[in-house]
């Protein structure tokens, strides 16, 4: 079996560290020695020319513009792309690609300059690509859940200490395969992506857990990665809702200790480890829902 | 005194119901009924030109196409609007302008696409006005912190049984004036700049508060908004503190209960209301900062 090697683009490795120590007076007045999360801009060029600057921790650079060019539609194989090198000295990602890409600008120029969270223009040109995706159909069991939720629950301990911003992770059934916190989810949405790439990962398989809440792009993005579940810690927007529903992801949400709710593909999940209900519905509060 | 009215825009008020009743199971497979926040596609056309689109509650939105408009640096006075019309059957912000502001799809249309939190090439448009900002130097008591944190938390209860996202005040002392919330905490911001640009405040007298965490984009729109306070639930980034020693912002964050950590701007508070120390600092773990 002389199978080629796969295909790799040169990449940087110029991931940062993840957390700066700071000094901060708390409320007795005394100093205290804090951590907290590096926050960088990176500016990504594609072939010489500006695409857009990204803020992100930048622990692994190369991965989130792979990921982003990839979720942006701006790639859509790997070999497109032949060269990232990230130069923190002039914050920038040079992406050197095979020529093959040409017209970006004129698709991505129909729209401007969009900030900050569940703020996109991105959400137009997604839909463009959202109503062609077929996701896998599976059946998930509770215990599955359970178990995920426990391995999960160790990553993010190790997270927390170092400055708990957003986390992401890909996970096969109980086992997480990888992951990675950014000032912004979206970053680490993009660099999970990046990773499904370099190593041929594909979506069907796996499960997408995030920390963060389940609003409309989240939701395309998972989907777009060919995910069929997706499991967050937080709760979901109106037009998440709708979003999964129309490509029939399975979305559960609250996720947390023994808690969750499945808010879309109900018929997918096999209720085999009922807890003991220690708080009746009767009386519950929904406080912290939404 | 027969002075004349202040100048307002013509605006709709077509400000959407801020939550919706859906049904998820629950761990147990029983049915709950569970309220979720609504997320919306909303398009700004600026005299007829497509700006871009918005993901947003609804809830004021006029006010949050204005304040988007002043952020982005569109706009600098309200004079400039003439009417904004919302219209949710086709997900779009008509605003009809003076004509004053030609040039704006040029100057924008430098960067391109960008997309969720922390993600923005709003940055490098934003920096070229923030070395200009001059805020006003005041002194704050502990005391006041602590009552406006109490304030505070009569509006988070509110908010959060209707479902949490982000949410983000504009305060004076220790009263509130105006929280927001939304599905992302920059289309919030904006809307209390909106608020501020149609009643004339100024943010000199102001404080703001937020319960997301303080990066970059965060910090430079409080500025800019000519604030000189800026608390937060949250933590903070390496990047969003750089911006705050830059432009001499107050900046408090982990504040919750009698908690909180001056970040920067230490010789800006009197401790005049020392809480008890129920955790000496050797025991404590640093697990939820950064």
């Amino acid at each position: 079996m002389n199978a080629k090697p796969p295909y790799r683009p040169r990449m940087s490795q110029s991931g940062l560290e993840a957390t700066h120590r700071i000094l901060a007076l708390d409320e007795q007045g005394a100093e205290r020695e804090i951590h907290i999360a590096g926050e960088r801009a990176l500016t990504i060029y594609i072939d010489k020319v500006e695409l857009l600057t990204l803020m992100t921790m930048g622990r692994r650079p190369e991965e989130l513009v792979l990921g982003y060019l990839l979720n942006q539609g701006i790639i859509e194989r790997l070999e497109q792309v032949r060269t990232i090198q990230v130069e923190w000295d002039v914050e920038a990602a040079a992406v050197v690609t095979d020529g093959s890409i040409e017209g970006w600008q004129e698709r991505l120029g129909r729209k401007t300059v969009t900030t900050g969270c569940g703020q996109g223009t991105v959400f137009a040109s997604m839909m463009d690509r959202f109503d062609a995706i077929q996701l896998a159909s599976h059946r998930y069991t509770q215990s599955m859940i359970y178990g995920l939720l426990d391995s999960l629950a160790r990553h993010n301990e190790i997270y927390r200490q170092a400055g708990a911003v957003h986390g992401c992770a890909l996970c096969r059934g109980t086992e997480v395969i990888d992951f990675v916190e950014d000032v912004g989810r979206h970053n680490a949405v993009d660099t999970l992506a990046g990773r499904m790439l370099l190593d041929g990962l594909t979506g069907e398989e796996l499960i997408f857990y995030t920390t963060g809440r389940l609003t409309s792009e989240m939701v395309i993005k998972v989907a777009q990665m060919g995910i069929p579940l997706l499991l967050s810690r937080s709760g979901l927007t109106q037009m998440g809702l709708e979003m999964a529903q129309r490509v029939g992801l399975t979305m559960i949400g609250r996720a947390k200790g023994k808690h969750f709710l499945v808010f879309n593909g109900q018929q997918a999940i096999e209720f085999d480890q009922r807890p003991e209900d220690r708080h009746p519905r009767a009386g519950r509060t929904h406080r912290e829902e939404g």
